[in-house]
């Protein structure tokens, strides 16, 4: 077999074989430790020979399933042939693949969600279980055996440390200039052996380029030219404008009052379509010089860093449509030293975020009148995605801010309901939220006070009265009245939605 | 005047007064930041003055209050004496005074319950506001004007530096000799000038042992000799050592499966007694040289460190009943080299907690079956306590572990609820519930494996059939099965209890 000249170490190259003999290494039972976060840097190839070998083992009578652990999401070739061909009977930590989102809601499917900063550690500490083998995408292997990182790190490190057997896919589509963008950082250990994280700023290099890798680990590697997948986003909508809008406001009036300088604090930038119309919100703005340190690169803060108005991006993963992909290779050498990505470990640790102070903002489901987010489950029950680095960020951000429209569906849902239906964020630990109708900043505000400010600043016109009603008679009837909260109503809006489809009355 | 030779400064000498002219400094609006936390090293003769002077100034027509912030819970002297004389309009971080969380529930009193460690950082980060004057329990003044601290340091050292003005009382109660057991560290910043903290054992000194104070904002110095006044521990009772005892067992497991060593990693013990009883439990364990990394020293640690069982125990003040502050006193140079007490922003920063991995066990309200804790709300809306540190450890402690009884009221009530009625604590960061019935360890599960556990091993038998009914019929009704939930029946516990006074059917 003729091997791309990706791989230099030449007991590696003997290690080449097809996507299919490579997915015959994969036993039903397994536990894959794959890569990937977001749409970038997961394995394309082997995924999909699985699930097909997977498909031909059900249709024989064989119940062959598999765990599968990630840096966060993937794209199609992965979550998506896999839970089509029903392969996962576990899955961790966060997921947003449609096909896979509906097993999970339909109880067909085995689904731990947690903190992206937990993992690592707790895979450590072994309470997860063994890992058997991890299937690794690289741009490449050099001469000494060690591996040139692609798109996303997530969790590679721990995965290629971790298990038992290790297979790569060399994806020739990455481009080889990337070499050099990593900081994979070495100084992790176990209680009581760790120490502090030498990061002082969102732009500072703690670690080495590649990924060290054992090769008798190695026990096939792929070669593939296939494009990462990412979800496009949809043009800025007139809403997300608007939120974006009433954010800058506020940054500048805390530049103002000298609690922020106009080069800010590190950004982080949750997923979604409002988070990004915040980050292009700031292309207009006063503030320059800034920094991001969060999981993924979108288009947005490729934006910034064109105009020169971001100085340095730290995350673990590029998210980027393919249109800013293509800018991306087109211009690598503009961006070589202006994005660093580093593990998931590292991007969304606690220690590092509360130290570098970031100016956090996520997207939410809905947020209740106290301030408590919902970022996950759909009227309770159903999840959307998952937590991912949400939990890291906002207990730990200098601001935390949540952003979201008022209304989903076409208004028949609040995003502000009396009592969120699962909470994810709790109210220490979100002192801003923002929607098209206004910003509530609830730093130092008592329960109350929080409600007062989230309806009457953030609540759609067609739900503010419902609220104040609930709220009023709230203050008179529950039991105690620092947190007025109605057992009986709490959840009535959530329960009149699944009998009616609407929230109105 | 006659002071007493605990005051070493001539300049600070001629600022000493009596506790009425010290009240009289504080005005009515002022934001008033006191030592304390816990029944421990909080000003006891200016509150009882500036008590009587407000009601003084109420009988007159004068509608006098002050906002009050401390470092958590006080002592009557403080926080009783100044929500009987209605004199409080705003408080933060935490209260478990019976009187203040009267008058919060009745809605007479603002309130806000913050996670421990945002304190003073958002103090500094100007979040709150400006902080008029700062009244600090000592032990002494040295020469050079720094202050020798009592027995809890809380938020002193961020008082005595915000504060525009401060009054301290000298408490000739509290031993000289303490002089050396404190750690203040004076190494924190606001972003973007923040550096790791340099601790890697809990054992260490990173700090110096007094508080530095600007002699001229010193405005008042009072005398005092009285003691501090901790709530006593009842004895054991069966409900908790069985709880203990469960959770002995359980490390145990740990240590057999290599997870852990006999000697533990540092232990963190919430308040209340089922913590005190987990803490008695280890006496008789297999385990050693342990080290405590805390909030409060109570009893429980004191009889461990006796026993030569524990090392060293780090925490930000005592926590401990008359008799064990007797004990303190008379063996105070066994104990010397024992204790360290630190400012709460480190005995609480989350990236400490983090790095040396805790072992944290938590009293709380409830849990709901998918392992949500309640800590704060009785019946979603009569708050309790408050969260106090109870989140800085759950999300950075190596194992996060909830103890209480399976029932309270009698058995009208479950702690073990469909659905929690406030959350403080979410799945992600809860591995271990433990209740008399047995022990639920959640590592790795996903929600309806943890529902599962937690009803089969925590739940009370009274109760546990409701609850598999229940959850049985929001497996078959609920919108998604990834998290079945009827948001119709979620809260009809709580509901029925505030209806019948029972939960049960
Ligand atoms: C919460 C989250 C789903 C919002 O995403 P978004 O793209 O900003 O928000 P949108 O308003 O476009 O909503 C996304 C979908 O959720 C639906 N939705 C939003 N609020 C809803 C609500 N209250 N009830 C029901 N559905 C709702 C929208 O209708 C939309 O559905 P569609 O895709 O079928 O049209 C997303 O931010 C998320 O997954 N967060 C959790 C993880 C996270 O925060 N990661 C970043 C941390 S670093
Ligand atoms: C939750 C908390 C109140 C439990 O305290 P505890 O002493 O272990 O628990 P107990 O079982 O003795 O309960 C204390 C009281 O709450 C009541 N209670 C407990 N569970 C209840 C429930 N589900 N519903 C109503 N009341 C309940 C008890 O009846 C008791 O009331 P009483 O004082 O009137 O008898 C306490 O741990 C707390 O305040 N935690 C929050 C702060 C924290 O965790 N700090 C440590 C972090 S470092």
């Amino acid at each position: 077999m003729v091997t791309s000249d990706r791989i230099k170490n030449a007991q590696l190259q003997s290690k080449v074989m097809s996507a299919d003999d490579a997915a015959s290494l994969i036993k039903s039972g397994d536990t894959v430790g794959m890569s990937g976060f977001t749409g970038s840097g997961y394995p394309k190839a082997l995924p999909q020979a699985l699930a097909k070998q997977i498909d031909a083992a059900h249709a024989a009578g064989d119940p062959f399933k598999i765990g599968l652990w990630t840096g966060a999401s993937t794209g199609p070739e992965l979550d998506g042939a896999l839970a089509k061909a029903d392969a996962i009977k576990y899955r961790l930590p966060y997921n947003s693949d449609p096909i896979e989102r509906e097993k999970i809601n339909r109880g067909e499917m085995d689904y731990f969600d947690l903190h992206l900063s937990h993992v690592a550690p707790m895979v450590w500490e072994g309470f997860f279980g063994n890992l058997d083998v991890a299937v690794i995408e690289v741009t490449g292997v050099k001469e000494d055996g060690s591996l040139i990182p692609a798109t996303s790190i997530g969790n590679n490190k721990t995965w290629i440390d971790r298990a038992d057997k290790v297979i790569l896919e060399v994806n020739t589509w990455h481009d080889e200039r990337m070499e050099g963008m990593h900081d994979i950082y070495y100084g992790t250990a176990l209680p009581p052996n760790r120490v502090p994280i030498p990061m002082i700023h969102a732009s500072d290099r703690i670690g080495q380029t590649t990924l060290r890798c054992d090769p008798h680990k190695v026990v096939g590697i792929i070669e593939t030219n296939l494009p990462d997948k990412n979800a496009p986003f949809p043009p800025l909508d007139d809403v997300s404008k608007t939120i974006a809008g009433h954010l800058m406001e506020f940054l500048k009036w805390e530049v103002k009052k000298g609690r922020l300088t106009n080069t800010l604090l590190p950004l982080q930038s949750g997923v979604g379509n409002v988070a990004n119309a915040v980050l292009a919100g700031l292309r207009d703005s006063p503030f320059h010089d800034l920094l991001a340190y969060t999981e993924v690169i979108q288009d947005g803060m490729m934006d910034l860093i064109d105009d020169g108005k971001m100085l340095c991006a730290s995350s673990t993963a590029f998210g980027m449509s393919d249109q800013a992909a293509i800018r991306f290779r087109e211009n690598l050498d503009f961006y070589r030293d202006k994005i660093i990505l580093r593990p998931q470990e590292i991007s969304n640790h606690p220690e590092v975020i509360r130290r570098l102070g970031t100016i956090s903002m996520n997207g939410m489901i809905e947020a209740d009148i106290f301030g408590n987010i919902n970022s996950t489950h759909v009227m309770g029950s159903r999840i959307m995605n998952g937590i991912g680095g949400s939990g890291d960020f906002t207990r730990n951000a200098y601001l935390s801010c949540f952003v979201s429209p008022s209304f989903a569906k076409k208004g028949d849902i609040s995003t502000i309901v009396p009592h969120v239906s699962h909470a994810d964020h709790i109210t220490q630990d979100v002192q801003v939220i923002v929607t098209e109708q206004g910003l509530a900043d609830l730093r130092g505000l008592p329960p109350k006070m929080r409600a007062e400010t989230i309806i009457e600043n953030c609540a759609h016109p067609d739900y503010r009265p419902l609220l104040v009603d609930y709220f009023e008679r709230a203050k008179k009837n529950a039991l105690g009245l620092h947190t007025p909260m109605l057992p009986s109503e709490a959840l009535s809006w959530h329960q009149r939605f699944l009998e009616t489809k609407t929230m109105r009355r």
